[in-house]
This record gives C-alpha cells, sequence and structure tokens, in this order.
C-alpha cells in the first residue's frame, strides 16, 4: 500500500501493552486511542495489569501467592480479592459486558483444585486478555491454542509458528493474552517473567508483521543508565545485535528471548512509551534503513564484580590445549567466561565474581595442577567491565582514541581491554571503584 | 667481595659466544680480550664457527651437509675440507700446540662411519670447544659429560643440574662446548639450532653464575624491527617477561628456550656485541633493579599472516562450554591460537594463518556443526598483529590513549585489541596492509 507520497505505509502491527500500561481503567483508555491512531495496529498481546503506583501489587505476583498459600493448604480468599477487585474495577470503569466475575469465580475454584503455578500466573494475561478485547470489540484467541510448549516446559518454536500462523491466517483484530502456552495435551505453560514480549514476538513472527511494537512505560532505550548519567539521552534506531551486546551488560526492557523471533524473521521491534503516544520511541532493527547520520556510538552499559583469573605458564603459547584445559575447569563447574585477554605464557579468564565464589578454591587448586611447577594462578576481584556499543564505530578509525583519551584524562587506569573483529563494541575493564567515573568519561566524550 | 666504592662487583660470570663471534682467528683475538677485560669472566660456551662473510658457509650446516651425504653413500670429502680448513686457519693464526689435525681426523671417520646427525652437527661446537680452551689455557669439558638428554632426545633438567655443578664445583675457569649434550648411555643428543644459548644458560644456573653473558655481533635488543624502523633505539633493560611478549612476536637473538633456566634461577641475562666490546648491551632481569625511570614501551614487535575466525551463535553467553569446544576443534586439528576476543553472542579465535591452512576447510566444517541453525562462522585473513610491551605501561593511565590516538592520526582502522590484566601489553590487530605504518606510529608516538 502506498500512500499519497509514494512512501510505504506499515500494513501490519502487532502491539504488546505491558502491565504498568493495563494496570487501570485509564491505562486501557489509552491503549484503545493508541490502537485508534494507527487502525494497522491489529493485534494486541496483553500483560496481566501492573502497579499502578508504587507500593502496588502486581496480578501475576498476587497469583502466585495465592497458588503458593493454596497448595500448602491454607486460606488464599484474602489475596484473591485483591484479584477480583483489580478486574472488576476495570470492567466497571470501561463499562463493560463481558462476564469477568464468572470467569474470576473459574479462576478461584482452579486454585483451590490445586491446579499448577503457571496455570495459575497465565490467569493474569488471560483475564486481562478477556477484558481487552471486549473494549476494543476484538476477538479474543486463548494462547493455549497458539503457543505450544513441550511437556518439560521448552517453547516448541516451528509448531507454534504453524498453529499461529493458522489461527490467525484470516487477519480479523484479534487479542491474544501473553507469558503462556500450552502442551500438546493441553497443560498450561508459562515462559520466564516477563514472557509477554516472547508472546508478541511469535505472533508477529507468525502474521508477518511489518512492526512489533512493544507499548512500555519509558520512550525507548537510554543510551546510559540514569542511576549514573543524569538525563542520557534517549536511542532512537538500534539493531539487534548492538541492543544485545547492550542489554547483556545492563537492565533492558525487553525479555531477551524476544528478540530472536523477529529478528530471524526480518521484523523491527520499536519501543513505545504508552503514557506518550506521540513519541518514536526506539526502533530496533536488523539493518537501520537509510541511515543518514550515524552517531559514533549507541549506548554504554557496565557491570561491577567481576574475578580476574590470572594463569602463568612457561611456554604456555607452544603447548597446544591449555587455553582449552583452563576452560574445562570451569566449564565442569557450570561457571561462564566472559572474556579472555592472552598474552605470551599467560591468559586471563574474566567471570562474574558471583559465579564464580561458590567453587572459588577448587578452581584455583584445579587450574593450580595445570600449571604445577612452571607458572601460578591467582585471582583479583572488583573489576568492572564496561561495553561501548555503537555501529557507527566500524572503519572509524578514532573511536579507541577518543574513548582511551578520555579515561586517561580522567586519570582512570584501564585494566583489560577486548576489542572483537566484529568491531561492533570496545570492552575495558577497569576497578570496580573507577565504573561510574568511566561511564562518565565515556559518555560526555562522544554524546557532550 | 665488595670493591673500594663499597659496592657489590660481579663474582662470577657466564659467557657464551655465538658463531660469528668465533668464525675465525681475528674473532677468537676479541673473545680473549673480552675476558682479559673481567677476570670473573670463568666460564666460556662457545658456538660452532659461523659465517666470515655473507656468502660464507656456516661450519654446522657443512658438518649436517657432510651426513647427508655419507648416509646416501656418497662421498662428502670436499665438504669436510672445508671443515678442516675453518678450523686448520684459526689453529694456525693463533698458533695453537692443540692437536686439532687429529680431532678433525676422528671426526671424518665417524661421519663415515654413520655416526648419527647428533653426534656429526655437535662436532662443531666439540672442536671449537678444544680450540678455544688451548688457546685460552682453560679447562675443556666435553659436554657430552655435563648436558643430560633422554632418550627421546629431551633434557633431563634435574640430572643436567646435578651433573653440570659436580663438573665444575672445583670453579676453575671452564670450557663446555653448546649444541649438545648425551644420553645416560652415551649417545651424542642436540638441541634445536642456536641451542648454544640454552648450554650457556645451563651452566650460568649450574654455577650460580651472578650473570650470564651472551656474546653475539648486535649491541642487545632493539626497540622495534630496523627493517621497518630506520635506526631504532637500543633496548638497554628489559624483564624476561617483557622479552618473551616481544620474541613471541618478532625476530629474537636468544633461543627462547634459553630464558627458562636463567631466569627461574634468577640470573640476569647481558646480550653483548663481541664486535663493541664496551657497549653495555641490553640486560634482562627478572626485575630490573633500582630503576630511575623506566621508558613507557619497551618495546613494539608484530607479525603479519593471521587468520580470524569469527562465530556467531544466539545465545552463546548462555551457553557454558561454547567456548571451549570450539578452542577443542582447533586442539584436535593441533593449531594453536593466538587471540580469543569475545564480543555478546560472538567470538573470534585468531590464528597464524599457516597453522590454518591445512585443516581451514575441516575447521569450518566442525565449528558450522556447532553452530547450525542458530548461528555462522566466517574466516577472514590477512590480518597484521602489533605487540606494544612494557613494564612502564603498567598503572600508566594514558598509554593506551596516546596508542590509540596515534593509530587515528595514522589513519590506522583498529581490527582487534586485546590487552590482558598483565597491563604489560597492548595487543592490536590490524590489516597487513597497515603492519608497517601501525608500527611507525606506535613507535614514533613513544620514543620520538
Amino acid at each position: 500500500m502506498l500512500n499519497d507520497g509514494g512512501t510505504s505505509v506499515l500494513e501490519c502491527i502487532v502491539t504488546k501493552f505491558g502491565g504498568s500500561s493495563l494496570a487501570n481503567d485509564e491505562q486501557f483508555k489509552k491503549v484503545r486511542s493508541i490502537l485508534e491512531l494507527e487502525p494497522t495496529r491489529q493485534y494486541l498481546i496483553p500483560s496481566a495489569p501492573g502497579k499502578r503506583f508504587p507500593s502496588d501489587e502486581k496480578v501475576t505476583d498476587l497469583l502466585y501467592a495465592c497458588h503458593s498459600l493454596a497448595s500448602e493448604g491454607r486460606p488464599f480468599a484474602e489475596e484473591f480479592r485483591k484479584i477480583r477487585e483489580r478486574y472488576l474495577s476495570i470492567a466497571a470503569g470501561l463499562h463493560l459486558k463481558v462476564d469477568i466475575a464468572s470467569a474470576l469465580d473459574q479462576v478461584e475454584q482452579g486454585i483451590a483444585a490445586g491446579n499448577s503455578a503457571d496455570w495459575c500466573a497465565s490467569r493474569g494475561e488471560y483475564l486481562c486478555g478477556l477484558l481487552i478485547a471486549d473494549y476494543l470489540g476484538w476477538r479474543f484467541l486463548d494462547a493455549a491454542e497458539g503457543i505450544v510448549f513441550s511437556e518439560n516446559g521448552r517453547l516448541l518454536d516451528d509448531e507454534t509458528q504453524a498453529k499461529l500462523s493458522a489461527a490467525l491466517a484470516d487477519r480479523k483484530p484479534t487479542v491474544v493474552p501473553g507469558f503462556y502456552g500450552a502442551t500438546r495435551s493441553g497443560e498450561v505453560r508459562t515462559f520466564s517473567r516477563g514472557g509477554s514480549d516472547i508472546t508478541g514476538a511469535l505472533v508477529a513472527r507468525a502474521v508477518g508483521a511489518d512492526v512489533y511494537e512493544n507499548w512500555t512505560d519509558v520512550s525507548g532505550f537510554l543510551m546510559a543508565d540514569p542511576r549514573i548519567i543524569d538525563g542520557p539521552a534517549e536511542i532512537s534506531s538500534i539493531t539487534y545485535k548492538e541492543l544485545r551486546e547492550l542489554s547483556h551488560m545492563g537492565a533492558s526492557v525487553l525479555h531477551e528471548d524476544a528478540m530472536f523471533p523477529v529478528h530471524r524473521a526480518g521484523i523491527p521491534t520499536n519501543i513505545r512509551n504508552t503514557n506518550k503516544p506521540y513519541h518514536p520511541g526506539t526502533m530496533i532493527s536488523k539493518n537501520p534503513p537509510n541511515e543518514l547520520s550515524v552517531p559514533t556510538i549507541t549506548g554504554i552499559a557496565g557491570h561491577k564484580g567481576y574475578s580476574v583469573i590470572s594463569v602463568e605458564k612457561n611456554m604456555m603459547n607452544s603447548e597446544v590445549g591449555f587455553g582449552r584445559k583452563v576452560l574445562q575447569v570451569l566449564e565442569d563447574r557450570n561457571i561462564p567466561f566472559e572474556h579472555l585477554p592472552t598474552g605470551i605464557d599467560s591468559m586471563c579468564v574474566v567471570v562474574a565474581s558471583e559465579a564464580l565464589n561458590p567453587a572459588r578454591e577448587d578452581v584455583l587448586a584445579e587450574i593450580g595442577k595445570l600449571v604445577e611447577g612452571s607458572g601460578s594462578v591467582s585471582i583479583s576481584d572488583q573489576m568492572s567491565i564496561i561495553a561501548t556499543v555503537g555501529r557507527g564505530m566500524v572503519h572509524n578509525c578514532g573511536t579507541a582514541a577518543r574513548l582511551f583519551s578520555a579515561m586517561s584524562r580522567a586519570r582512570i587506569n584501564v585494566r583489560m581491554i577486548d576489542q572483537g573483529s566484529s568491531e561492533l563494541s570496545i570492552i575495558v575493564g577497569v576497578n570496580d571503584s573507577d565504573f561510574e567515573a568511566t561511564i562518565h568519561a565515556i559518555y560526555h566524550e562522544f554524546v557532550g
């Protein structure tokens, strides 16, 4: 479809609204007006109602609490009353006709009957989906009819794609509740918390959406952590790869597993703010189209609390397999490594201290055996890792120079550097005490 | 022993002279005057006579040629005549009394009798040792009586230390020919080429030398390759660790295995120039004593011809053991890796193209299996690795900034960075076409 100006317009948008976007009847009204702004928004994936104010409780938490009480044979009516009140007040505020009271009774009976934790938790999205479908006048598709899990709770990707696209083939506007699905035998299973993002991505892929809109309570991603940088700039455009590098290192508003279905299907994800519907948010795509100018860096993220296992061994470089043996020691203890800077006769393994500490002495002893008589192993702690990420850094000669000059001016000592051949990021290691100063130095160098 | 000024003087120096330092009778005279300059130079390890002029032949090469001809049943008299002439001319020039003619006859008979290649090659040092011991009036100790090898040709380190230190316990000035030793049953075995350096280090350790002097035809190490940098600065002081990093990356005047015995025994090695006996050369030590000022960088070295195996895999970072599996593929094919820069969901393995190429397709296929359906693997070639090494870089905030600024000004794109926690070196990867320009940029930034 072409509009008057001859540029293509979006034909099909899948929207996912988070818990804060559906916390009460006022938020439901915002959702409807957002959908009315753009008629190609034809699919909606709701989360369960979230917090209306900071001390409020999320419906999903209340449902888990009810299940927990019921499974111990204790009364849960008090907790369930809070759930009932949330849904009834939304239905009343919007004058909805759907018989939500009966649906709530069935959920209460299901909990009392000893249904699974997954089933209980999933009812938050299920009930919310019933309300929003009624409010919009859209079809309701139970996610148990479209999202297929294996008996051990793993998503069956191909089967889900087939079932969902068949169910939605008629292209009627549809509400599909987030967070859950069912096994072939009909047992409800959920994703991990925040999994409505995944449902949205699966629906977007199934209908071949042009865009997957993920509506939250923030206007997309920020270039740096606002607890460290005051009022950081917003990221208007980011690639899936960049986002993955950043989200590995810091907080994210998106469930990690939610990126892959849409990424692989070539569908961009747009993070939007329900409370600022005209803000363009952050567009996540495989290859940002028609970039007139790319900022040098896209974002900065980091973590404190890494340990460095330093291994020295005479003639290590002449010994094929030594590095593999060191990694085997960690693998045997289920400790993932983050970075592996190497010198001649020395290698460092950077791991999260939290992952290392339970097996710390054991790891020292085992690697100690590998270097016995001809080397040494030691662990130093309190290292931060900071990733500076940007597709604008590729083939840009000056980025590393600017980054390290900024750190030098701030008198920060570099403990580690790792830049892979992707050139998409530069990783630096600094003392934990230099963590915030490093992010400041890099941010102000590149953003101002 | 204390001299008048109250500072300690050296009590025992072990000297090793290379082939060019013993190429003819004029060079023998230089060696004697060097020994006379410092009476604590009490041990001498000679190589076999080397080249007197660029197109000359080394005695060791001639001996291997004789053995090769003899083993094919072909006459080798012509080649042996050249050997005989070398030794006889030195003996004549110095008016030596030792019966070198008979010793040469015995060697010729040994070659004709089918003695091993190791035995034949070792005679170069053996005969040279006879000459220099006679010239100096020192005792001659056949290395077969002091250096012990296993039957399969590996140095028996502890046994050698015991036997050598017993043989030299009387502290009489002694000549020990380099390059060879013998098994317990008396079979002569040699080190790899250049192995006289190792003999010298073993003698230095056995007698507890204060310094191991390695006399060559250069005045120590240079900060950069003189084929790239015009008249590079000399390195006056370097640690064993720094030298190992540099020599792994570039040419070296020292056999790699020669560093460990003295390094571990805490004995410094002094690289000296036989043709400039008053030049202090390069002092290699564990911890350089009393450094008033340390230059920021000690040296720069690099190599062309590396390949980067880039592996991408969804959620790689969540999969403990993936990195180890990739290294296993290389280990199974006996390919050592040089660097391992990692991103999120991506890792690069940097290997020498020469080592990779024979198994290139096989490696691609095997790693391809590891990422099947959820990732990719590719190889890019023509990367150079350049190591900038310096103990002065430790805790120096500005080094990385200066290095990358210099590269940026030269418009060189950085393909890879690896700095381990030792902070002793920064490794950069650049295109082969930028190799020389990178060394120029770094050298002139730090040295001027």
